[in-house]
């Protein structure tokens, strides 16, 4: 097989890149390792940053979601029993959407179905080679065969655990992490959401965060010890626990119900770099990880997706590299802007193991000054929001 | 004796204070432990926040200062062998009084004197009480004799190791601490200054701080570790440590010289909550401690004292107790306050000694961010020039 571009996972990264070089007329292939039904069933985050929604958008896919998201133009902060809203529209000119990751990926799947986009799924044994030279190629097995694919270039959109990041050798790369010493504890309940817009809560017991997917799909979280287990936690614990960290106000209009879903998530900061390794590019999860407060995860790699898709249009239309070239340091430096405000915003909001009384009271003098100091509130809206591509 | 406010603490804070105060007809009698020549040669920061100004010249002590003093209108931040400017004057509409606390106390000591101030110096074996009674009383020794001060109120303005804050029981004090883990190595030199704003510098050897007394002296520090003394440094050593720490383009500039005075400073957050207990108020370093980093010390006394002032004009000219009852909770939030952006200054441009590669990232990340954010950069700004009282 030869394609231009391979791009290894068909997770939203990867089928949003193939998506918007296929309307170019750039020829993709995309890998999957698991199973399509597989990777729609996995829940993640909905806050997506305005420059993700024009993306989805000039994909031609953002019908649905222009439809059926939510558009969120502030959010509330709730610290000492009380909450203040901080109005993204008012301080930095723009919202946020929420759309579902699930619905987001569905929607990606059925424009690249119809447009025959080519999607293995189910492949096995992926290996990247030769992307020193010009001709790299992957190969890999699939239904008990050995494929080849000859192509231009390799994007690695496969997460954390992927082979893409690991084909650059260990000495070449710099890798940087940061393990926080909790986890997050998240349901899914067929509830509508305690309040329209989301409830990020630094409280004494812990952190907790009031999400939603629709007005009657609610997520919610609470900080938990890492070495705790989903079973651990019977839905009134859970219920019981979250109303003691939020504002007594919001906890009386909290509707509870059974959890349909029930997971814990550690939370990690993590870069790699360089993101380019000759021809093979990493996006998303591949190259990064940010804790999830915030909600960058999913708009990091959006915008990786953004340079890289500016990089090859400038290279397969115009036969100019300088996009591809400077790929790996434009895509870091919005990718180190996204890590320190999720690192930012894990601090402000979560109680640590070996926090003492004065680190505490610096925890809640960062959110008095967030709540009076309209600076401040600009500083976290447009990092909310996105910063510009 | 008999005054209305027994001041302890001769120094800016408690000399502030009795001036204002006497100029509403208010009597105070100040006790200093130390002689004036000792008080005066105390060298210590000099970047006044524009609320000091106003209640310098409020106290009519304002003179000298605007005349010999340097107003700044923003100031630089070095990292990555480059630096930016932050401009107050742009950012936050006002700027800075760099005017050194030897001066300004001793136009304090002066304005004192011409007015027939009461100051006893050298007294000893300072005791503060029954300040929870309608009549509290202060004792101590002076020329080997005992004295009594009967008043009305007491005003601790004798610093963190004066006997103030520990005449509260200490059951009924909660008390916040944070000690950092490097100290500040400081030169004085009477060499012109390298710029003509202060250069906070975050180099990969640690910090740095570029500060000036006036055109002709000097004031230059590095971060060296706690169990370092100031024979370990001799001059050469300094400047050359200096010249690695700041970018290139400022060591090529920099004017080395003797230095007049060398000392290592330890650097600590503290504050004791209430500042006040029944008659005894406390203000200034008796009652909290931030890092040098950011400027705030001497500022933080101001405020307190600003409080206090119109607190005690409220009772003694117009009967009402209100400002009063309400110092500690409004001194203690302003306190936080400056509290707060200490930590962050410090946190921003020191490296730790137990600092990852990932944190260190992040605070190259923060730089960076405040490097081109407006919104970052007003933040800063509001808080270094002073936030309202």
């Amino acid at each position: 097989m030869r394609t231009q571009v391979c791009i290894i996972g068909a997770g939203p990264s990867g089928l949003l890149l193939s998506q918007l070089l296929h309307r170019k007329g750039i020829d993709t292939i995309v890998l999957e390792r698991k199973t399509k039904a597989y990777v729609l069933s996995r829940i993640r985050a909905g806050v997506l940053e305005r420059g993700f929604v024009d993306l989805m958008r000039e994909a031609g896919v953002g019908a649905r979601m222009d439809v059926e998201g939510f558009t969120h133009d502030g959010t509330l902060i709730a610290y000492d029993n009380h909450q203040f809203r901080v109005d993204f529209a008012a301080r930095a000119g723009a919202s946020v959407m929420v759309y579902g990751q699930t619905e987001l990926t569905r929607d990606l799947y059925e424009a690249r179905e119809a447009m025959d986009g080519q999607i293995l799924y189910n492949v096995d044994d992926v290996q990247i080679e030769d992307v020193t030279t010009q001709s790299p190629h992957v190969t890999f097995a699939m239904d008990g065969k050995s494929h080849r694919i000859e192509c231009d270039y390799v994007v690695g959109c496969d997460g954390f655990h992927g082979v893409s990041r690991k084909t650059i050798p260990e000495e070449k790369r710099r890798e940087y992490e940061k393990i926080y010493p909790f986890g997050w504890l998240g349901i899914l309940s067929e509830t509508p959401p305690v309040h329209h817009e989301l409830i990020y809560a630094n409280s004494d017991r812990g952190f907790a965060l009031c999400s939603m997917r629709n007005d009657n799909l609610s997520r919610y979280y609470v900080q938990c010890p890492l070495d705790h287990r989903p079973d651990d936690w019977s839905d009134a614990a859970f219920w019981e626990e979250l109303k003691r960290r939020i504002p007594d106000a919001a906890a009386d209009q909290l509707i509870t119900g059974p959890s349909i879903e029930k997971s814990i998530a550690p939370l990690r900061s993590f870069v790699t770099e360089p993101m380019r390794w000759g021809q093979l590019f990493l996006c998303g999860d591949a190259a990064h990880i940010v804790p999830p407060t915030g909600a960058k995860g999913l708009n990091t790699a959006a915008s990786d997706i953004f340079y890289l898709y500016h990089g090859m249009m400038q290279h397969y239309l115009h036969g100019e590299d300088e996009g591809l070239e400077r790929y790996s340091e434009k895509a870091l430096a919005r990718v180190w802007k996204a890590e320190r405000f999720s690192w930012w915003m894990s601090n402000l909001l979560h109680r640590y193991p070996d926090q003492g009384a004065f680190d505490r009271k610096m925890q809640l003098a960062d959110l008095a000054y967030l709540e009076q100091s309209e600076a401040a509130q600009i500083s976290m809206a447009e990092n909310y929001v996105g910063l510009p591509y």
